[in-house]
């Protein structure tokens, strides 16, 4: 049998065998009623068609993306979210934050949410500490928020939420804690300050099968340092977003979910024992650390 | 601000943005020291960021999906394969199969494998019955295997599975009987010939999230009537693959993992109670079938 090679070694005959096959799953779509299920579900067959083909994926290979599969649904629970750790360290993820928020003019860019957000933080008043009894170097946060015509934004809600020291949220305690979170509502010009606590790195879970393929390709599962933000105010799109730490090395080494925006690293001026704080609290032999936010908030459907 | 609006209705800067973070998590996999892998996670990577920039996937479809694969995730257990399945409907199953089982000559096509094949089907005698106490109109099925050079092939193994007239396989009784499977050989002519059911269709397991999903899409679950064969014999190709029945209406409908090939649809000619078998078996007033099923085997490595 004569056979033409195509560019990527498969015969023109094998080619339309692989073609058929997908035009007829893609037809398969054809009569579903909702017309963006249908887009989603032939897009995705589209793409998933050309990966096979274009890696010539073989069966050993699909049997362990299987097991893959499997092995994260069954690490998942109320607690583990294994498939959003993989949807983070593809970039999935992110990529999905930014076709959803796109740039808008001096906009505050937005970045992803992370598993670790709850909707019960306490709220705290101008100037209160998130922290609770998670322990870390007491960090000063202040800032405004504006919209994109630099009008203040008075009663905006804050949420903004943290690991510890040692890198761990409330929420990965194993009891009730509620520790490094809070919510505060910006004042009659705008302004906010809260006493948080200073970032440090961190791994994502990194002991199932997300942190086996990334040992695999020889990344690094650490977060880059961060304080987590929702901003929310009427009429204006709302801002879920992180503040990094300008210095800190993982930022060189790479973000494990790729959050990092040149925009969002920020200043963390390191303050020795004994320096007067802001609003007067004693810290006695402790330094601290302190930190400017200024928030531009997007119109609503932008 | 200016923005140039590209084909899909994205400005150039944004388009900018979406292909940097693309870029970032391909060079995220640079390191990685099997290259095969390396190649796969940064193909994976690429295909997944153009569909989810392609539909400008919204952060609740991105929820959507997270909750799909987190319920497929905990339907699975060791009798219920739910990612084979979602492969299976996607077409993703039969896709690989294609590219690595290319056509060569006039050699049998593969088809997928399914979740139903055990390592432990019982040998049968050349004539023998694989039906056990499945039930099902009994069916004779005989035919010759052979290299693609005509050469007939002593001794192969070949290894057939089925559902009973009720859509049902034995791993799936809920006990730990054994029946409609069993492996035999080819005589010294390359013949063989065994009793089996004539297959009829069923849906696969379609209470779960890819039920869920089919019926959204207003595709059926049914899988065409099908007889699955697996064929070994030395320096040849292994084929896995099924035989359909001429006639079944779901060849029109659709097979729900898309396995059907227009050469393996064979005819099952039906006969009337009291015509005599082939070897001389008693069936009482039982009507049968009967089809042959001449396999070629494709040279091993191609």
């Amino acid at each position: 049998m004569t056979t033409i090679k195509t560019g990527n070694g498969v015969s023109a005959e094998q080619a339309a065998i692989e073609q058929q096959l997908t035009d007829r799953v893609l037809a398969s779509f054809e009569n579903t009623p909702d017309p963006r299920l249908k887009q989603l579900m032939q897009a995705l067959a589209r793409h998933l068609h050309a990966f096979i083909r274009e890696v010539r994926l073989t069966e050993a290979e699909w049997n362990t993306a299987i097991e893959f599969l499997t092995a994260a649904g069954h690490i998942t629970d109320e607690k583990r979210q294994e498939f959003i750790l993989l949807s983070d360290v593809l970039g999935a993820s992110m990529m999905t934050i930014a076709v959803n928020n796109e740039a808008v003019g001096n906009a505050t860019e937005a970045t992803v949410f992370g598993p670790f957000f709850t909707q019960d933080a306490p709220e705290i008043p101008l100037g209160g500490d998130i922290a609770g009894d998670a322990h870390g170097q007491p960090c000063w946060v202040e800032g405004t928020v504006t919209d994109t015509g630099g009008t203040p934004v008075p009663n905006a809600r804050i949420e903004v939420w943290e690991a510890d020291e040692d890198g761990f949220y409330d929420v990965q305690y194993g009891d009730s804690r509620v520790a490094g979170r809070a919510r505060l509502y910006t004042d009659a010009d705008g302004n906010y300050r809260f006493w948080a606590l200073t970032p440090t790195p961190y791994p994502i879970p990194h002991d199932g099968p997300v942190g086996r393929m990334l040992e695999a390709v020889r990344r690094s599962p650490v977060r880059a340092s961060h304080l987590h933000f929702m901003v929310t105010a009427e009429n204006l799109r709302t801002l879920v977003t992180h503040i990094f730490v300008e210095g800190d090395p993982q930022l060189a080494i790479g973000d494990s979910v790729f959050g990092v925006k040149d925009s969002l690293i920020k200043r963390f001026e390191q303050q020795a024992p004994g320096t007067p704080t802001p609003d007067g609290r004693d810290l006695g032999d402790r330094s601290w650390a302190r930190t400017r936010f200024d928030i531009v908030l997007a119109p609503e459907n932008t």
